[in-house]
């Protein structure tokens, strides 16, 4: 078994849009199926509209983001559950002054990720 | 595309153990290779050593509790993560005056319970 603290999870930037990191919780080789991460948007910061080839399943920890999915556009907070499918276009941007975390699960399986254009 | 609140959704009373409920924020109905649940044990509940055919990736919401995997006893609180494989036995009880909360994640396919002499 592994019992691991939130905090302790070393924290990775990422290159797409701006102030965006990811802190891999349980990976692909701690568990068989799918992989545990936590992404953190500080605030102001936003992940730009692109797909993946695996669905996310995702869960709010804390803050506020403007959330575009497939057509719909909606605000998430701390204690939403977004579903988004396989090959569905999304994108975040921070509302407010906090960071927006939240869990973000994936399939084990290549995951190609896709920019689309503005 | 899903987005719904935790709050919403239906909390259903667990028959093992005491004070245990269950919210089944992502079934196998809306996401097709994982179920995202959040386990409450009420603050003085328990639930008891179990085996399960499938493996548990584990967020730690909020609350404290005393757990036990295969041959490790630890205490888990808020923002701890936790594994547990498949076939491994495992059981919580709270500590303090807190609800212990988590989300427990599963992976498709049967999932055969059994319980544990203590």
């Amino acid at each position: 078994m592994i019992h691991r603290k939130h905090s302790t999870v070393e924290s990775m930037p990422q290159k797409a849009g701006r102030g965006v990191s990811m802190q891999m919780l349980l990976s692909l080789q701690d568990a068989p199926n799918f992989a545990m991460r936590c992404f953190t948007i500080d605030a102001g910061g936003f992940m730009p509209h692109h797909t993946n080839t695996v669905e996310h399943e995702q869960y709010v920890l804390s803050g506020s983001a403007r959330v575009k999915s497939g057509d719909q556009t909606f605000e998430a907070h701390a204690g939403d559950i977004l579903f988004i499918p396989a090959g569905e276009a999304h994108s975040y941007e921070t509302i407010g002054d906090e960071a927006y975390v939240f869990l973000c699960l994936i399939p084990k399986g290549e995951d190609c990720i896709e920019m689309v254009g503005c």
